[in-house]
This record gives structure tokens, C-alpha cells and sequence, in this order.
């Protein structure tokens, strides 16, 4: 039987841990720079704390931890046919579906113990019982950075400075699409059909692959009045730069007031951005609904230019997310980064940096006992000066030897024998060029930096 | 309802997680520098691949994880009122429990894609449904490093430099406790008593709690012969250096061919590490048995001389790992650091260095947004000159910004007014000495620089 790993988790091995850690540790560098601490929350949540927040799809998607010992002994014998019913009694615990709720539920836990407003990041592994396709996985990373409790517009210009600073390093070539969740309702204000918000952003949603004609088929369908659908079309029409589109949005949609707001809002953060100079295109699009019922302010999401894939980060403000636990009045804004997305589109771009750097750089050969004392000093002397290195540690064929070496992509093998060890010698091959040559043992640690 | 998380959990805020990183990045570049390389596995693994491995106790010490759906469907009606049948019908998948499981999968998993010998390091946490108590809990994190697919003793030799290594730059005071297999198996040849091996090792385990009186009190309980237990006496009473003991082991069990192997192996080792001058005290310890029926010739464990507290790193070899999974003759040794303990230790001894390097450095008061902007672009200065700096994002009192920085340590805060702008400076105050100065806005990295 060959051993396998449930289906949708996937083994990391060292090629893709370096190229991961890349992703991880830019990204925490950033958030870092911006004054954000780290927090990790157990990978078992209590499942109260995360039934009925993802809706009634998500609670079927959360993997439920069956309760130790005789887990039945308390049940009631009438439940035991029924999946539904007996589920809640056998299962106290769930794995993390999300950073998100765990962060909402830990603020409200040690509410007494932080500093607001709270500025934090979270990098750890999320689970989900989705069904395993291409670029969806049971097992991921999320990488969640949050500000909670304050309101003020700043967090959001800081996360778009974050954002741009990340795929910057990351050398990304990507698209910030910006939103108001305001500005959505104050359109929905203005066609006067505030009870049809949600048919509203659900055919805007859909603009690109339908049209305009197709979206305005289908609000008539859900019977919105033609007279409010007048007001809606010139805003599908969409264009021109930022400037324009909120002078268009203003005259159209400005007496609504929470449309106001809105555009007020996006206008704030326009002010701010523009003396940035961020390098990364920048633009609003009111068919960015993501996570309607979650957020109430602006809405965030980044798109790679180069690679066709969903989008990459994204986030938004929510003026409530701690109530569910308790705790009300806590305005929050953030946003999280695909690190699995990221990985597959660095990839297809061949965009990831030389990893050599990372792992071995110096092999000494294994001859026998006497040359591995010889050798064994050079390598502390070496790994003192942080130099990674290491000798094969059987007595193995040259031609084994240096196949490991080439296998490990180690750039630099040492060779000591009998020769090299009575003249304080050892014979230095570079991998890459093939060349060869004989330095002092003194010299090893200048050669090696210097040719490397 | 108060929020809370399941038993034998922890969250983790800020000022743990930079400790916690603390150890891990310490860890980790040793392992680096010896030419180890990550890899990470799923934390959920096939049921099938976890039970069975770690005794009948083990086995009911896994977290597992009901299956998704209508998990009951396809389960006999029959067993529906058995928690010990039932459990296997509606539950495929388990948490890890042990990183060295997973990795021998791993191994034989991917074994045509590796490179032998596979030298791995792997930092991922653990679960496991133990009874929660102080210093043990159900999610706890592992650090592994071994090395597989090689026989020689070098590789002992590395994790002794690997664990000198990482506990000087913890700067801890340990010992290093090294015991081999073969020499106790050798000790119950030369009793002519291989039949009660497991009763010998146990009773020598207990030498520090009864006495050798009661150890060899015991021997005699489980009917093992006078003449046998003879043998035994001496090596009871065990003292001097390591090159006495080894003598003494020489002549009491030098006649037993597995006893005069595992001699050798130590004598090897002592050899190699004789040039080393490491920092750590090494002692030969025989009542040194743990995880018996798993190592099969050198065995570690490492203990904290100023912390009353458990072993806080062991390891050993094990000639047969993968065989579980069908492919023989792969040796390995390897350690595993515990962190949790690690932490506790540095904690006890206040270890940790000053974390201020790793949150804000500089937090600039917040009036307004004209003053904000003036301050905005000092503020991307300062980061790109990769200062952790932050602004407080709300108009507050000034009262409220200023022990938001003293509650979140942040040694320096930038106070821009009216006049400060102006005169294009601002008012720097060092929050550790009270002492405030006005600078220009082009000196103050060389002020937060030279200050720090």
C-alpha cells in the first residue's frame, strides 16, 4: 500500500518551502515596517464560536473534530440514525475556516489585555471541506493583517500603501480595485429601491460577463421600476479616470446620503494617495461586491495584470464584526493575501528570485576518518563565518558524492585527501564552471564569498 | 457568552509571538547552516497512516475528524450505538501527532523525487488529546531535524554541534545526556538475561528516583538470577568522566558483541567531538531509555541545569523508520526541540533579549489632516529606510496617543504642529528618557539611529 495524504492537502518540499517562505517573509516585513504585531489562534476553535458565521454553506464546510473517548455515551439513543442531529452531539470542536472570526472572538477574549486601536497580522493555515479542484485546496494559508478600532480612513490609505509595497517587492505587476459598500447602497438610494440592495449589486456583480444590457434585463426582471432603472445606466457606462467617475457618482447619486458618505470617503482616501505616488494602478469599480454582508465601508481587491487567476488580495471595512461575540462599537478595516494564488502566479511568471542563497553552499567530499578531522575544523571555521556547509557523511564513491552535490544545487565542493592535508591544502570545485583549484585552508572562506 | 477556546489551547498575542519567533528563527538558522532543509507536511493526515504507530495509548490520543456530510449513510446500522466501532466508519482523517510519523510518509511518499541522504527540518505544531495540565498541552509545536538514508555516526556527531549550537545562542546552560541502545541490550547479554531486557531498562530508567538498592531489588523481584544481577552492581554505581565509563563498560559488557558495538559507535563519537571544544557538557547516562522500542543505537536528550524541568530536546537513531510504510533499510537519526518547554525555561531565567528591535519604533502624533499629511511623508521616509514606524490613525487627545505608545513600548514619538511645520522640523520626544528636542525633518533618522 502506498501511503497518500487526504485529498485537496498537499506535502511542501524544500523547493516550494523556500520559494513559500519568500512569499511570507516579504509580506511580514511589510506588515512589520507599518507597525503591525503577530497573533496566531489554536488551529481547534470551539465550534460555537464558528457555526452560523459563514452561512449555511460554510458551516457544512467546516471539518468538525469528533469528541475523544466514548464519544456516544452521552448521546440520546434517538439521534444516533440521524448524520444532522447527532453531528453537534459527537463534535464539540472545528478547525479554523477562516482568520477572521478566530480574530474577532480573540479581541473580544482579551479585549482588557490590548492596546486600541489593534494592529495585527496573522499567518497561519486555514481548513475547508470544499471539493478539491485546481488552485483550491482543504489545506491553506491565509495572511490577514487587521486594524481594529479605530475608524479613521488612514488604516485604509495604509493598507493600499501595504498593498502596493508588498507586490512591489514581490515584483507584481498588479491592479488595486476599490469600492464603497455606501456608495453601492446609495445607488440602490437613488433608483429609490432600497428593498431590491441586494438584486442591485448581485447584476452589477455580474456587469462583465453579461453587459450593461444584460444587468438592466435583469433588474427589469426582478421588477425594478424603469424610471430607477434610468438612473442606473449611466453609471454602468463607467468611465474615465477616478476624478471622473466620482463626479459622475456625485451628480447621480450625491442625494443620497449615504451615497454621499461614500463618495466623501473614497475622496478622503484619493487626497491622501495623491501625494504618494504609489507605483500600482489604482481604480474604482462598483462591481466589487465581495463579501457584501460582511462589509460596510470600502471594499479592497488586487488582480494580477499578467496571470488569469481570481484575485490575489482583497479585504474591506466592517463597523461590526466583534458584536457577533459581544462586543459592539468595534470598527474594523483589512485585508488578506492569497499566498497560495501568489505562489501560482509567481510561478507562471518564472518570477521568483534565485533561491541558491538559502540552502547549502560548501560540500566537503567524505574520504575516511583522517580527512573528516582535516575537514571537519575547515567546516566549523566556515559555518562560524555563516557560511551554510556540510560534508557527506558516508564514505561513498566521488561520482555519489558529487551527484548529491549536484542534486542539492551546492555550488562549491571541497576535496581533502592525503596531498592536501600535508600542505595545509584543499582542492576548491566550482559546480557552476567546472573549474578547479588549490587554495590554502585559510583562503577557502575568501574564495568562496568572492566567486559566489 | 464569553467567547473562550477548547481546553489544552492557546492563543498567542503579540509580545509571546515575538518570543516564540525568537526561538524558531534561532533554531532554524542552525539548521540551516548545517545544511538542512524545510519541508512541512498537512496537518490532517489519513487515519490509516497515523494508528497503530504510537501504541494502543497513542492511538486514543488522536484528535480525528468526523467525516463530511451524511457521514452515517454508508455505516452498518449495527454499530451505530459502539463508540469504539462506529469511529472508524465516520472518520477518515486525523491531526498529526508527532512530526517523525508524517515525515517517514513523507520519505517514502516522495522517495523518487529525493536526494538521499535527505537531510529535513520541519517547525509545525502537534496535536494530541492528552489531559491538559500545566506545561503540557493539545496543540504544542515540534522542531525536528534528521537525517535519513545514512548510517554514518558524523551524523550524530552534527546534532551534538546542532544542539551546542542553538542552546549557546539561547544562551542556555544545559547538559546533554547520551545513552546507545546497544550498549543497554549489551548489558542483558552479559547478565545472560536478553529475555527480561524491557524489565532491566526499566528498572536502571528509575536509578535516580530508587536508588541502585531499589533498582537491583527489582531485578531481583522479576526472578532475575544473583550471578546476573552481579554483573549489574558496578554499573550502577557508574562514575567518573565518559572515558571511565566507557573502560568500565569495556570490561563488564565488552563480551556481548551488540554491547562492544554500541562502545564502539560512542568511542567514535567521542573521538570526532574530542577536537571540538563544544560549550555543553556531554554525559554518558544509561538510565537514558526513552522511546525504547523505536531507537536502535544512539540515544539524546538535553536538560535545562538551571530550570527544574523535563528534557527540552531528545532524539536518537532508528534503523528502520520508513519500513512501516514498506521501504527497508533506511536509517535515520534525528532530534526534535521542544519550544513550549524552551520558552518556559528562557521565561523562568528572563532569557529574552529586548524585543523593542522588532515592534514600532516611532509613532507620530495625529492633530488633523493637515498635520497628518505633513507628517505622511516623513513618516514613508522613515520606512523606507526601513524604520518600523506608525501614525495614530484617529484625532485623539493627546493623552490617549501618548500611552498608546507607552503601552505598546514605542521608544520614540513625533509631535508636528503648526509651527513645527513651518519650519520644516518636528518636535522628537524619547519616550525612555522624557527628553524632547526639535530636529530637522531630513535629520530624523540619524536622531532615531544614533538614539536607539
Amino acid at each position: 500500500m502506498k501511503p497518500s495524504i487526504p485529498k485537496g492537502t498537499r506535502d511542501f518540499g524544500p523547493e516550494e518551502m523556500i520559494r513559500r517562505d519568500y512569499i511570507f517573509s516579504s509580506i511580514k516585513a511589510v506588515f512589520q515596517k507599518y507597525g503591525f504585531l503577530p497573533i496566531e489562534t489554536p488551529a481547534m476553535e470551539n465550534l460555537s464560536t464558528l457555526l452560523g458565521k459563514y452561512g449555511e454553506e460554510g458551516d457544512k464546510l467546516l471539518f468538525k473534530i469528533l469528541n475523544s473517548g466514548d464519544f456516544l455515551s452521552k448521546t440520546d439513543a434517538g439521534i444516533r440514525n440521524d448524520s444532522i442531529s447527532l453531528a453537534p452531539a459527537i463534535s464539540e470542536k472545528g478547525l479554523r475556516y477562516d482568520l477572521t472570526v478566530p480574530f474577532a472572538r480573540f479581541v473580544v477574549q482579551h479585549q482588557n489585555d490590548l492596546t486600541f486601536p489593534f494592529k495585527r497580522y496573522q499567518i497561519q493555515p486555514v481548513w475547508r471541506a470544499d471539493k478539491p479542484q485546481k488552485g483550491r485546496y482543504r489545506e491553506f494559508y491565509q495572511c490577514d493583517v487587521d486594524v481594529i478600532g479605530s475608524k479613521s480612513l488612514l488604516n485604509e490609505v495604509e493598507l493600499i500603501q501595504i498593498i502596493n509595497e508588498v507586490f512591489g517587492i514581490l515584483k507584481l505587476n498588479v491592479c488595486l480595485k476599490l469600492n464603497n459598500r455606501k456608495i453601492l447602497y446609495g445607488i440602490a438610494e437613488a433608483m429609490n429601491a432600497t428593498d431590491n440592495f441586494m438584486d442591485i449589486t448581485v447584476a452589477i456583480d455580474k456587469l462583465e460577463k453579461i453587459g450593461s444590457k444584460g444587468v438592466l434585463d435583469e433588474l427589469k426582471a426582478k421588477g425594478i421600476a424603469d424610471k430607477s432603472i434610468e438612473v442606473m445606466t449611466p453609471i454602468l457606462e463607467f468611465s474615465g479616470n477616478n476624478a471622473d467617475k466620482l463626479a459622475l457618482l456625485k451628480q447621480k447619486i450625491g442625494s443620497s446620503e449615504t451615497g454621499a458618505k461614500g463618495i466623501e470617503e473614497m475622496e478622503t482616501i484619493f487626497n491622501y494617495l495623491a501625494d504618494m505616488h504609489l507605483d500600482i494602478e489604482i481604480d474604482i469599480d462598483l462591481t466589487l461586491a465581495r463579501g457584501l454582508n460582511y462589509y460596510t465601508g470600502s471594499i479592497f481587491e488586487v488582480k494580477a495584470k499578467d496571470v488569469q487567476i481570481g484575485s490575489i488580495c482583497g479585504g474591506g471595512r466592517y463597523d461590526d464584526l466583534t458584536g457577533i461575540f459581544g462586543l459592539q462599537g468595534m470598527s474594523g478595516v483589512g485585508i488578506s493575501f492569497g499566498a497560495d494564488r501568489i505562489y501560482d502566479v509567481l510561478e507562471q511568471l518564472s518570477a521568483f528570485p534565485n533561491e541558491a542563497a538559502q540552502s547549502t553552499q560548501v560540500l566537503f567530499v567524505n574520504f575516511g576518518e583522517k580527512e573528516t578531522k582535516y575537514c571537519l575544523s575547515i567546516l566549523a571555521d566556515l559555518r562560524k563565518s555563516g557560511v551554510k556547509a556540510e560534508m557527506y557523511p558516508d564514505v561513498a564513491k566521488m561520482k555519489k558524492q558529487f551527484s548529491y552535490a549536484d542534486s542539492r544545487k551546492i555550488p562549491f565542493v571541497i576535496i581533502a585527501g592525503e596531498n592536501e592535508i600535508q600542505t595545509g591544502q584543499v582542492t576548491l570545485k566550482n559546480m557552476n564552471t567546472g573549474q578547479q583549484s588549490t587554495v590554502a585552508k585559510e583562503s577557502i572562506l575568501k574564495e568562496v564569498s568572492d566567486k559566489y
